[in-house]
Order: C-alpha cells, then structure tokens, then sequence
C-alpha cells in the first residue's frame, strides 16, 4: 500500500482579516480528524526564507524595485517549497501556510500593478505546476481590516505602509482570482462572527477535503 | 543635441584570475580617456543588493535550494540595473561591473547543472535585453586560481568552498558563452604576466570601444 501524501492548504486576506487565529482553528480541525499538521508562512518559513522575509518587510528598503521584490518573494517561496512544503506533504502530513502565490499575484501582480502574467511566468518557473489543494480567501472590506491592524499596535512593516488603494487592489485581486478556479478557493465573509466564519471553515473542510470533523 | 549614453562593460572569470586588479586598471584608462566612470559589483552593488549578496555567500546558510540561489542573485541583479546601472548609463557614464548575468550562467547554469535556458528564462524576465556591451572573461587553469585565492588568506565563503569541478565547470561555461557570442566577448589568458593582460585590455578598449588612449 502506498502511503497516502498530504494536503496543502493556504489561507490569504487582506490584513486583519484573521488568518493567524483560523489557521489555528484549522490546525486543531485536522489533527482532531487525524492528521499531521505542520502550520507555515510566507515569506519565510525556512531559516533562510525568514532571513529573506527580514529584508523585504524592513521599512529601511524603501528603495526597493518591484522585480526585485517578486523575485525575493519567489525565492523565499522557492526555499520553502522544496526544504518544507514538498517533504512533508510526501511524508502524509498536512501543510497550512498563512499566505503563498495568490499573495504574490494580489500585491504585487495587481497592486505594485507588475500585472499577473508577468507573476504568473516566475510561478511557472518556480512552482512547475505544485498548487494548493484548498485555498481560502478571507474577504473584508479595507476599512475594517486596516482599523484592526491599528489596534493591535506595534511596528508597521513595508507593506503595511501601503496606503488604502493598495489594499482596495489587493482585495479585488484575491476576489478575481478565486472567481477563475472556484474549485480550488473559498471566499470567507470575514465581516461575520467568529463562529459563523469557522462554522463555514469546517463545512469547506468536509466537503472539500472530506474531513471526519466530530462536529 | 542628444546626450551619449555610457558604456557597460563587465568582468568575468573563475576565482583569482585577476578581476579585481583589471577592473581598477580599465576604470583608471577610460578616465585618463575622459569618461565618467562607476565600478561595482555583483551580487551586491546597491544597499538591497549588497544586503542579498550576505544571505548568498554565508557559508551558514547550507540548505540553499539551488532555484533560491538563481532567484536571489536575479533579485539582487535587479535592484543592480534598476537602481544603479540604468541611470549610470542614461547620464553618460560608464559603469564597469565585477560579475554579472554570465557568472548566472556559468555558477548556477553550469556548475549547479541548471541548464543554460533555465537561467536565460530569468534573465529575459529581469533584463529584457539588456546587456553589457563588453564582457572580459579572464581564463585561468583552475590549480592556479585556487593556489591565488588560498595565499590571499582570509575566510572561505560559500561559493569558494566549492570542489575542482564546481570551478571547471565554471571556466568551461564561460568560454562555451565567449564562444556563441565573440562580438561581445573578449577571452583574456589570465596566466600572462600582468603587464601582457593589461596590453592586451587597453587594445580591445581602442578597438571594440574606439577609446581614445594615450598609451
């Protein structure tokens, strides 16, 4: 018998739209119905993709060009596909990563406006066809999402900087993406209750994935 | 009257052939020939750039997947031309470079055993046709330049940890590309004396870039 591999799926929004507290929730749904789960990010999660993640949110890169940016994106990502994501899934663990591609089509395909074919010929050279299996896209309207940025204090990063335009591009970008291939994205209203979106989070799960959720 | 626009010449050769002595001596002449000269480096050559150049040559970052190594000194390479050598040349200076695209393909293309066409499909994304207008490649018996750069001393970088083929590899790429293109190229026998090597530079300058030397 060959051993089944896992599944990977990515969560993507704007900011503020909650995609830290439900890749949790999702993690936990998973290992309940049995899997090994190992939770990511992007940029980053290798060590030398976090050291590239250093560079591309440090506010002091102002000067940085937009090719110069995607093809720091897409090396970190190269890293973490090959050292992370594709051993594991081999192994029969699950992988859910807090952003992957679809962010770099949204920010810098449509907002930095380098357009998603110019994006999508790095995927290509990159990824050779790996995609998720699921993706979901947390919806919010900017405002929203740009007062619970604020709230949570801190330092701003490079991009969150961005002004609200940039976000509005983004959004639209997510949203016209998952509109191409419904097959593999799910649109969340994050504007809901926490429990309405992680209701839907699990009813996705199910019927996607087929998930024994003891619900 | 249209202002002329600068010549970009690089540098290319394995370890200890002598770029670093030569690109002083050819900044020096095309001064003494009353041009505007910058010199600088690859991977590096910017703040970003330079910032990038640490992550590739740090010998702690072991598990760098060879995609990740094509896409950051592409990364760096942009940042390069956009920030710096583009607006060099539309002012009319000149810009000498230690390294460019071509050590891609001799590093990465040959050495790693990426191919040539998968370097070139980065390239046409970054460059779009740009191109320096003279490349030197300083050819060396690979004993001799590993014998240089072991008496220079010091701490032995990623790259320089390589084994004799790694560096065979290298000087065989870069004569294969001097090869397909002998209009852009110039084959420099880096086992001459010093003063033949420079003889020899000075004359393709006059010849290739009609510089005016007093020689």
């Amino acid at each position: 018998m060959t051993q089944q591999t896992g599944r990977f799926i990515t969560l993507e929004g704007s900011e503020g739209a909650g995609k830290s507290t439900n890749l949790a929730f999702i993690a936990e749904q998973l290992r309940q119905a049995g899997k090994e789960v190992i939770t990511t990010r992007e940029p980053g999660g290798t060590e030398i993709g976090e050291k590239i993640r250093e560079l591309l949110l440090d506010p002091e890169n102002k000067a940085m060009h937009q090719d110069t940016e995607l093809l720091l994106m897409f090396a970190a990502r190269a890293q973490h596909i090959q050292e992370k994501i594709k051993p594991a899934l081999a192994q029969g663990t699950w992988v859910i990563s807090d952003r992957f591609t679809d962010a770099s089509f949204a920010y810098q395909g449509a907002a930095r406006a380098m357009g998603f074919e110019r994006v999508a010929e790095i995927e290509r050279w990159v990824q050779q066809g790996f995609q998720p299996n699921l993706t979901f896209v947390f919806d919010l309207p900017i405002d929203i999402g740009m007062q619970r940025v604020a709230s949570r204090g801190g330092q701003i990063d490079r991009f969150e900087q961005e002004r609200k335009d940039f976000f509005e591009s983004v959004r639209q970008a997510y949203l016209r993406r998952a509109e191409m291939a419904p097959q593999r994205y799910q649109v969340i209203d994050a504007s809901q209750s926490l429990q309405q979106v992680q209701q839907q989070i699990s009813e996705q799960l199910v019927q996607r994935l087929h998930i024994a959720l003891n619900v």
